[in-house]
C-alpha cells in the first residue's frame, strides 16, 4: 500500500513538529491539562495529564491526518480524493481533517466497525464502505489509492503523521514547566516517535518512556529482537488503541531510542481506566490509561519529587469495553504508592 | 435537626446568588460549558453542559456548603466545629468548604459508605465516623450539632445553600446567551430551586425544568398533591443523587413554581449516562444524564429552534453504578429526534 523508502530516526525533527503545529492550529484544540491533587498525594509525586479525549473527533489522531492533508495543501498537492483504512480513531480523524479541506474521503472498514463510530465517521461526511473483513477492506482501499488524483493517508508509519501526532507534546511543553518523564501509549508508534522529539529537544534529560499490553507486545519483542515483529493473529486487549499488530519502519527507529518501555497486563489496565475516569472525570480510553501502570512502576524507583506528563490519547470506548473495564471493582484499591 | 422557621419561595433571591457568587469565586471552580456538535445536529436544537463533574470534589454540593460557611466567615460567626450527616457528595463538599476555612469538621455515615468516597472525604481533612445504620449516623450528627460553637451544614434544605447552588447557573448565564429552557435533576431541590431563581432573573421568559427518577419521584408526588410527601422506605435508582427521601419546606415552594416536571425510567437513565459520557467525553453522573430525557421529550413538543442549558451536578460514580450503567449497549441505538 505504500511505497516508502527505508528512513532513519532522523526522519522526524521538532522543526517538523514546529511546522505541524502552526500548520494545524486553526484544525485542532489545544486540549487542557488535568490532574488529580488526590492521585499526586497518594502517589507523592505529580502527574499531569494531556487530554486528547477532548480532542476534536475524541482522540489525538486528528493531529497526523490534519498535518498531512494540511501539508499537501501549503504545496498545491491536494488530491481530488482522499482514502483510508480503519474502523476507528484513525477513520474520524481522517474523515474530520477531509472535510476541513473540501476533499471528498472515502473510508474502508470491515463490517464490525461499531454503530458509534460509523455514525461518527459519516456525520463529519465520509463515505462509509463496509466489507466482510478487514483484508478485504484493506484491499479495496489498496485499489482505490491506485486511482489518478487519489491519496492514501496512512494511520501511522509516515513523517508528517508522526510529526501531527507530536504536536500534543509540544503544547503540552508550552504548558508545563519541568516536566521530568513523558509517558506514551505504544500503538503502531506514532504518538511515541512525536513526543520523543519533542520532549528530547526541550531537555535531552527528560525520561520518555513506552507503553504498551502485554497482550498485544508487538513492540517490545521487536525492541528485543532489534528488528519488527508482528502479533500473531488479532490480539485480545482492553487497549483497542494499542493493538497494531506492528510498528512500522518510520516508527522502529525512534522506539528504539526510549528511555523505558512496558508492559501491562489487563488487569492493570482496566484499574487504571477505573482510577483515570474515577479521579479525572474524563471518559478516557484503555489504552491511555495503561501508561500510568508505567508511571507507577517507574515512580516505585524514583528516591527525588518527579514531574510526570502522560498523553491521554482519546476517549472513544465502545459499550463492551465499558462493561468489561467496569467488571471487577479497583475503586476499593487506592492507587497509593507505599514509599520502599 | 432543623429548627428552621416557616419560608416562601422569596427566600432566596438573585440577589442572595449574586452575594453568593462573589463569597465563593475563590473557593469553586468556574467549569466549563460544553457542548456536542453530533449530538445537537441528531437533536436539531443546541444543547449546553455546565460541567459540575469538574468542579472541585467532583460536584456542584461544593457551591451551597462554601457558601454557607463563607456567610458565617463573613458574619464573624466562625464555629469551633463543623458536623455534616452524609455518605456522598455532601460530606465531601462539607469537608473541602470547612477545611478551606480552618474549622474541624466531623462527617457521620453509615458504614455502607463507599471506600472512594470515605477515602475522599478523609482526604479533605475531615474525621469521618461511620455507624451500622444511616439513621443511627443522622442521630449522631444531630446530638454533636448540640454542643457548644457547633454548627450543622443541611445539605439543601437552607437559604444559603440553595443560593449557592444557585451559582452554577449564575455562572452558566453569563458563559451563554439567548437560552431558551433549562433542565435541572430533582433531589432535594436546592439545585433546581437556586437555578430557577437565577433563570427567571435573567429572563421570566426561560423555561425551567425539574427533573426526578420515576423510581424515586416524591417530588413529582409532592406537586401533584401539593403538599411534601417522601418516599417509602430507600428507592433503588441508577440516579442516587436524586434518591432523596423528601424534598424540603425551603425548597418546595421554587419547585411548586417550575414549569415543568420530568419523571425518568431507569433504561432512560442508563440510555443517557451511556450517551453523554461518550459525546461529551466527560465521567458524568446518572443523576446529570437524567434530565436529558427530559430536554428530549420537551424538544419533541418544539416548533422553532432551542437553546437548552442542562446542569450536568457530577461525576462521582461507583464501579457497581457503572456496571449497571453499560450492562446494556445503548451506543447501538443514536438518540435522533425525528420530527414530527
Amino acid at each position: 500500500m505504500s511505497a516508502l523508502s527505508k528512513h532513519t530516526a532522523q526522519s522526524v525533527t521538532f522543526s517538523d513538529i514546529e511546522d505541524a503545529h502552526d500548520r494545524i492550529k486553526h484544525i485542532v484544540k489545544n486540549t487542557p491539562i488535568v490532574s488529580s491533587s488526590l492521585l499526586s498525594s497518594w502517589l507523592g509525586h505529580e502527574v499531569f495529564f494531556k487530554a486528547e479525549c477532548l480532542q476534536t473527533i475524541g482522540a489525538f489522531k486528528i493531529r497526523g491526518a490534519s498535518n498531512f492533508i494540511a501539508k499537501l495543501a501549503q504545496q498545491n498537492k491536494l488530491p481530488k480524493r482522499i482514502v483510508a483504512n480503519s474502523s476507528g480513531n484513525h477513520a474520524q480523524a481522517v474523515a474530520y481533517a477531509a472535510r476541513h479541506f473540501n476533499i471528498p474521503v472515502t473510508i474502508y472498514a470491515s463490517n464490525t466497525i461499531s454503530a458509534v463510530k460509523a455514525a461518527a465517521t459519516q456525520y463529519y461526511g465520509a463515505t462509509l464502505l463496509t466489507f466482510s473483513t478487514r483484508p478485504e477492506a484493506d484491499k479495496a482501499a489498496y485499489e482505490a489509492s491506485l486511482e489518478d488524483g487519489t491519496v492514501w493517508i496512512p494511520p501511522f508509519n509516515h513523517p508528517d503523521i508522526i510529526a501531527g501526532q507530536g504536536t500534543a507534546a509540544f503544547e503540552a511543553f508550552e504548558q508545563l514547566d519541568n516536566i521530568d518523564a513523558v509517558f506514551v501509549p505504544c500503538g503502531g508508534g506514532g504518538l511515541a516517535s512525536g513526543s520523543l522529539v519533542c520532549a528530547k529537544h526541550v531537555s535531552p534529560h527528560i525520561q520518555v518512556m513506552g507503553v504498551e499490553p502485554l497482550a498485544a507486545n508487538d513492540a517490545a519483542e521487536s525492541l528485543r529482537q532489534k528488528k519488527i515483529v508482528s502479533l500473531q493473529g488479532p490480539p485480545i486487549t482492553l487497549a483497542d488503541g494499542a493493538a497494531t499488530p506492528s510498528v512500522g519502519e518510520y516508527t522502529f527507529p525512534f522506539l528504539q531510542k526510549l528511555d523505558g518501555f512496558y508492559e501491562v497486563t489487563e488487569r492493570d489496565i482496566a484499574y487504571w481506566t477505573q482510577w483515570l475516569q474515577h479521579l479525572l472525570k474524563l471518559h478516557i480510553e484503555p489504552t491511555c490509561a495503561m501508561p500510568m501502570q508505567g508511571v507507577f512502576e517507574w515512580l516505585k524507583t524514583q528516591t527525588s519529587k518527579q514531574r510526570v506528563l502522560v498523553i491521554i490519547s482519546g476517549g472513544n470506548i465502545s459499550a463492551s469495553s465499558m462493561q468489561k473495564i467496569w467488571a471487577t471493582d479497583y475503586l476499593n484499591q487506592p492507587p497509593i504508592l507505599h514509599k520502599n
